[in-house]
């Protein structure tokens, strides 16, 4: 196990009817940007909820934050919070609300360009306004962690940042505000999560016995819901397994001490970016191909994923290996995810890709920062 | 599920070496009290690399606070706290010491007989001094909650308190200071965490498929390691798992959302109050027999127990879950603890016991509060 440094000061207020205890999250008096999106929220009563809770408070709405939240729409919610002088922004919605809400309170108090944020590894900023959560769709784990990632159309980029400024403050999770949730985002709330553990879990073995069975304890969760979810079920406590396994897959307590990838979001970033596919798509469409290209460092860890998830019980690791590979593409496909770059129609330019991808990172990516542009680009052949 | 709410502050740093990080956690000229028990830090090293790492601190030392923190012995670092104005209090030890410092804590700002502390289950303190933690016994998981447990010998008590003001600001958590543990103490080490993991697991199922995933987690931890720790071993990756398995084991993340049970606790703090058993060995004498006792509303979760930790495959739960509470005393037995009172040559007084154990808690115990006096007096016997 590697040495870790785990904080993760997040307040999760989980359950039914949980929207009520925004009046006492809230201070009074408190000025509030309440950040949401293309407006789901008031057909389906969350927002009906929210505003009956923050009666005390003054509230300056900003609609419009798009999936994949853009710079651009990103800075005009800024420029609100500067001159209003907003002491909480409240995110409701799902995971690309919240990466947004993060961008919005750190440029607000960032005095630079605050494309830095996103592209300056090593930036350390000082101040942000405080976040708060009102979770509706169950995928990114934003909601309890202190990462983002934005898009920038104009230029074609996808960035990742983190800081720990921007933990949100609380994060309400009602599982009966997904009920509305249309089939291309229960499908998205499956692979997400499910490809954000196998980035912590099909790594190095570390022999990390805790990290490894929480991972494979949100896997099993996740195949276990995946197609009561997708069929729209309205089954409580499998909406609640389903939203508390996604927030699970990434807020940090799987990823202490073993090695991570994120290779797949990497190049998923870029194909988001080039061709408009779903975050979920992306992610469903590299893995499988990328733990084929990396077989080698990552057998152990598919061997783990095939004996202990997938219940194969075969003495040869490589069987098992392999043979989980394709368990999991078949589970992709049983639950409506395509995993082919050809089932959208996209004919991948794969030196484009690759240049976009390396703009901005420093070498290679992959837990051992062996996948270089040639790696990126036979493993797009593959998924093609 | 039930509704919950999750919110854990606590920074852990895990790992060897990690007591270096001393001197960045702690702000120059802080005033410290330095809390710890017998003096075994002093010939282990640890002592020293504290010290090493807090010469820009002013150090008060107060040594010697025992197992199963006493209330007199604390009072009289409560009176330092107050005298020296102390800034931040670091236990540096095991599950008492840390459950000492924050009583300590809480204690030393508070204006009415710290004794409410304890018995007070409404009372709401507002400020307590902060506290930081060098864990050197994997055990109780004090150090990532906000629980804790004193005795007070004078009259025989032992009170269970918490406050969300007492959570450690940070623990450090390096797996080599266990290598000079004595093998009755590795054992408690084994024991506690496995109990407190079963007080929150083996109660009513709630279809709460990701916290009991990691509750089976950390018991199989626990079970694979076992036999190396009580043995003595110093490879790192065991005692590591070790460690942290004790943590999780009582951090809050497998209890959130399901019923709790801890009548195995009250019962055992007693027989420590009264025959002063360890802490472990109470548990691992009750537990069983409790389990017994409460046959019909535990089923189905010693069932669970039985197929996902103990590997049974019998269809019928009953027979499985009869069969899981016997193996998990075959098991306790392999590692040389024993389950019986007759074992330590106590013979027990039920109804003593039942009086101080019904004295301060309000109505009977158990997760459906069904445990009455006359319930505690037929598991003591069982266990006799």
């Amino acid at each position: 196990m590697h040495n870790f440094t785990f904080y993760n000061p997040v307040k999760i207020l989980f359950g039914k009817g949980q929207i009520s205890q925004l009046s006492n999250l809230v201070s009074a008096n408190k000025k509030i940007l309440l950040a949401y999106g293309g407006g789901s929220i008031k057909s389906n009563g969350v927002y009906q909820q929210v505003m009956s809770n923050l009666s005390n408070a003054e509230v300056i709405e900003f609609g419009g934050i798009e999936a994949n939240p853009d710079y651009d729409t990103l800075m005009k919610a800024v420029q609100i919070c500067k001159e209003q002088k907003i002491d909480l922004i409240l995110s409701v919605g799902g995971g690309s609300i919240i990466d947004g809400c993060k961008f919005i309170a750190l440029a607000a108090h960032y005095d630079g360009d605050p494309w830095d944020i996103l592209t300056q590894k090593d930036l350390v900023c000082h101040n942000a306004i405080d976040i708060g959560v009102v979770q509706t769709l169950p995928a990114t784990g934003s909601e309890m962690n202190c990462g983002s990632v934005i898009s920038r159309r104009k230029i074609g980029a996808k960035q990742a940042f983190g800081s720990p400024l921007v933990f949100p403050k609380f994060a309400i999770l009602d599982p009966e505000t997904t009920y509305s949730l249309p089939i291309r985002q229960l499908k998205n709330g499956i692979i997400d999560p499910f490809i954000h553990v196998t980035e912590q879990y099909i790594t190095t073995d570390l022999n990390t016995p805790i990290q490894d069975g929480i991972a494979e304890t949100v896997l099993k969760t996740l195949i276990s819901v995946s197609h009561d979810i997708v069929s729209g079920t309205t089954d409580y406590d499998t909406r609640a397994s389903w939203m508390w396994a996604a927030t699970n897959a990434l807020n940090g307590y799987i990823g202490i001490g073993v090695d991570h990838d994120w290779a797949t979001h990497m190049i998923g970033h870029e194909l988001t970016a080039a061709y408009g596919l779903d975050h979920g798509q992306s992610l469903a469409i590299i893995a499988p191909q990328l733990w084929r290209h990396q077989f080698k460092t990552k057998m152990d860890k598919l061997a783990k994923l095939g004996r202990n998830v997938w219940g194969l019980e075969n003495q040869d690791s490589e069987i098992v290996a392999t043979q989980a590979i394709i368990l999991t593409e078949e589970f992709f496909h049983s639950i409506g995810i395509q995993t082919k770059l050809s089932d959208f129609k996209v004919k991948v330019d794969p030196e484009a890709i690759t240049e976009n991808l390396f703009r901005y990172s420093n070498g290679n990516i992959g837990e051992h920062k062996n996948i270089d542009a040639q790696a990126v680009k036979e493993i797009l052949l593959m998924a093609q």
